[in-house]
C-alpha cells in the first residue's frame, strides 16, 4: 500500500499551530479571537526597511540568485553596523545569512550532532527545536528549569548528569522562548566553560536579543572567553526587526569548520530570499529609539499581561525578562483541553482567547501539562481585555 | 575533540559551486570569465511581478508571518490562473507554497522515504536530490540514461530491474536538469503505470515545464490518468519567471496524506517569504507573450551552443528539448580537471570560460567523468564568444 514514510507520518505537528483550525472557525463564526498563542508582534517595521524595498526594487530589473551566503553587502553591513555596535567582533567569513532563525538552527543543529547523537536543552525550549532533533535522529536531553524557580538554569551538575559518550551540543535560547528567561553573565560563562572541558558545542539561539527587560547589558554566547570554537550563533534579522515575514537571520561561528559545513547546507538551498535581504540591508539603518520604543512598550504589555495573570486564582507566572513570551501555570489539569474548549466553546460578550498549551516546550514527559505560553504581543487595553475573557474563562472552567 | 558530526562532514560540496573560488579569483585578477556554469537566467523578470512589490511595499505596515502553507491569495492565484490556463486541476488544498523549488523536493522526498529507503532516479539528474538523499539517510538507485542514446528514458524493465522492498518512489525531473531530456506522453504514462503497480510514489520535478522547445504540448504528471495518489509535483515559481532569487516553488499532491505531512514540515519553518509570495502573486499576471519570447530566446541560444559544441572535434551533445542546460562529452579524460584548468590557467585574449563537470549528475561511478554540463544562459553574441574560447581551450588541452 502506498503511504508516506514512517518518519514524516510519526514528525510533531506544530503545537503551536494545531489548534489554528479551531481559532479559524471561531472566527469565521463572527467570533472575536485575541492570540496571545504566535509571537507574531503587531508592532510596525522600520521605515528604513520598507524604504529599501521601494527604493530598490524599480531598478530591480532582475531578481537573481545571491550567493548562498547572503549579499556580501548585508554580511558586511551585519558585521559592522550590527554587530559592531553590540561590541562583538564578526569578521565576514563567521557569518552566513539564514532563510530565518528557523533555518540557522536547523543546519546549526545537524552540523553539531548526526544520527543517534545527543543535545543538552535547557526545558522548556522553543518546540521546534524537538522537531528538527526528530527529522535528524538526534536525540534532545533536557535540563529541567522550573516555573517555580523563575525557570533559574540549574546548577552545572544537573548538565553533567545527563552526559553520555554521545553528547554533542547544549543548545539554549536567550533570552528563551517560551520562558522569557535571561541567561546571566554568570550562567552563560559556567555553560561555556561546561562546553569547553566536554568538547561540547553551545548553540545559543538569540533571536530575541533586542527585547530584554532589564538595565543590564546583554551578554553574549559571543563574548564567552575562549569558546570560540565552541559557540555557533542562531540570529535572526526579520524577528528583531518586526520582519518576521521577510525571513532572514543567520548562523555565525569563530569555528572554521562549522563555517564550512554551513556553506554546504547553504548551497544545497541555493541562496536566502532575496527581497528579504534587501529589507534587511535597509533594516540595519534603524535608529537606536525604534528599539526603545518597542522595549517601553514590551515592558508596558509585560506587566499588564503578569499583573493580571498573577491575580487570577490559582495562576502562577514568573517575570519574565526577555522575549515577548510568559508561561503561566493554570488551574486546571490539561491545559491543551483548556485551549480547545477556550476556541470551540467558551465565549465572553462573543470573544475568546487563543493560547499555547506548554507541554510541547517541555521534553520530560508530564511537565508543563497544567502551564500555557502567552505571547503579550497586543497593546495594553486590548491585552486588558484578553486578560478579562482569560480571567472569566478559568472562572467559569473551574466551575465544570 | 570538538568536532563537527560525521554526517555533515561527509555531506557532499555542490559539485556546481565548488569552483567558485577560482572563478572568483580569475575574476579578481581581471579575467573575462563567460559562466555557463549555473542556470541563472539573465532576462528581465515581469515587470508585472517588480510593479506587484513596488505597489505593495507603501502600504506594507509590517512585514509579518504568513500562513506556513503561504498567502491564500497566491495559492488561490496559482490554482486558478496558472495551472487552469494549462488544463490542470489543483484545488486550494493540494497546493503549498515552499522556499523555492529546493525545499518542495528537500520536503517531497522526505514525505515519500524515510532512512534506509530508496528511490528511484534517473540519470543524470539534478545534484541536490543526492545531497537531500544524503541527508536523510535515503539511497537513490539509479536508472541510466546515456547520452549516446540522447538520454532516452530506459525501458520500465531497468526501473524494474532496480526495485527492492526499500524501494519508495521515483523520482524524475521533466524536463531534465542537466540533460535537457524532454520526456514524452508515453513515458509518463508508462512510468506512472509502474508506480502505481508497486505503490510507490512519483516526485515530478517539472520547474522547468515553461522552457520546452517543442511544438507538442508539455505533459505533466498531474495529467497521468489514475496516478492521482503517487503523485508528488515539485514545482517553481521563481524560476519560471525568472524571479529565482525570490525563493518560491511549491508543492502539489491529490494526495491527502501526503499534503497533511507536507504541512507539518511546512510549520517546522513558519512561512514561506513574504516579499517572494507578492513578487509571485505579480508574476502571474505575466502576459503569454513573454513565455513567447523568452522561449524564441533560448531556442536560438540553444541551437548556437549545439552547434558550435558539436562542431568541436572530439565533441558530442544531444539536442536538448527543455530546460537551458545541455551535457557535452569532452575529448578530455577528466573533465573537473579541465574545468578547473580553464579557470585557473587558460586564457583566450584575457578571457576563460566556467562549465560543470557532469560526474556529479550520475550516480553510477565512473560515468560522466568526460563530460560538462553547460547552461545556455547567455545572450547569442557572448555565447559565441564563450564557445571560441572553449574551442581554442580545448585544442592547447589536447596538446598536452
Amino acid at each position: 500500500m502506498l503511504k508516506v514514510s514512517a518518519r514524516s507520518a510519526a514528525m510533531p505537528a506544530s503545537a503551536i499551530r494545531k489548534l489554528v483550525p479551531f481559532s479559524e472557525a471561531a472566527e469565521a463564526s463572527g467570533v472575536k479571537v485575541y492570540h496571545l498563542n504566535v509571537g507574531a508582534p503587531d508592532i510596525k517595521s522600520p521605515d528604513c526597511s520598507i524604504e529599501a524595498v521601494k527604493g530598490r526594487t524599480p531598478s530591480l530589473h532582475h531578481i537573481s540568485y545571491t550567493n548562498s551566503a547572503g549579499l556580501p553587502e548585508l554580511r558586511k553591513a551585519m558585521c559592522e553596523k550590527y554587530y559592531g555596535g553590540l561590541g562583538i567582533e564578526v569578521k565576514l567569513p563567521e557569518i552566513l545569512m539564514t532563510v530565518g532563525g528557523s533555518e540557522a538552527f536547523a543546519i546549526a543543529m545537524q552540523i553539531a550532532a548526526g544520527p543517534g547523537e545527543e543535545i543538552l536543552v535547557v526545558e522548556p525550549f522553543y518546540t521546534n527545536y524537538q522537531t528538527f532533533a526528530f527529522l535528524n535522529g538526534i536525540t534532545l536531553k533536557a535540563v529541567h528549569s522550573d516555573i517555580d524557580d523563575g525557570f533559574r538554569v540549574p546548577d552545572i551538575g544537573e548538565f553533567e548528569k545527563l552526559l553520555s559518550p554521545a553528547t554533542r551540543a547544549v543548545m539554549i535560547s536567550n533570552p528563551c522562548n517560551p520562558s522569557g528567561k535571561l541567561f546571566t553573565r554568570g550562567e552563560m560563562l559556567s555553560i561555556g566553560e561546561f562546553c569547553k572541558r566536554h568538547d561540547l558545542f553551545l548553540i545559543c539561539d538569540e533571536v530575541y536579543r533586542e527585547f530584554c527587560y532589564t538595565d543590564e547589558p546583554y551578554f553574549s554566547a559571543m563574548q564567552i572567553p575562549g569558546c570560540e570554537d565552541n559557540v555557533i550563533l542562531v540570529d535572526s534579522v526579520s524577528k528583531r526587526y518586526n520582519l518576521c515575514g521577510a525571513r532572514i537571520g543567520c548562523i555565525i561561528s569563530r569555528n572554521k569548520d562549522v563555517m564550512a559545513c554551513a556553506m554546504k547546507f547553504a548551497q544545497s538551498r541555493l541562496c536566502p530570499p532575496v527581497l528579504g535581504q534587501i529589507a534587511s540591508i535597509g533594516a540595519l539603518d534603524t535608529p537606536q529609539s525604534y528599539f526603545d520604543d518597542v522595549k517601553s512598550e514590551y515592558i508596558r504589555r509585560r506587566d499588564c499581561a503578569l499583573r493580571r495573570l498573577n491575580a487570577m486564582p490559582g495562576v502562577f507566572s514568573p517575570v519574565p525578562y526577555g522575549a515577548f513570551y510568559t508561561v503561566a501555570r493554570l488551574p486546571v489539569k490539561d491545559a491543551e483541553a483548556f485551549a480547545k474548549w477556550l476556541l470551540t466553546e467558551f465565549r465572553l460578550d462573543n470573544q475568546t482567547v487563543m493560547v499555547t498549551p506548554a507541554a510541547s516546550f517541555y521534553k520530560t514527559p508530564g511537565e508543563g501539562k497544567d502551564q500555557v505560553r502567552i505571547a503579550y504581543v497586543l497593546e495594553v487595553p486590548l491585552l486588558e481585555k484578553a486578560m478579562d475573557v482569560l480571567q472569566e474563562a478559568l472562572r467559569v472552567y473551574g466551575d465544570f
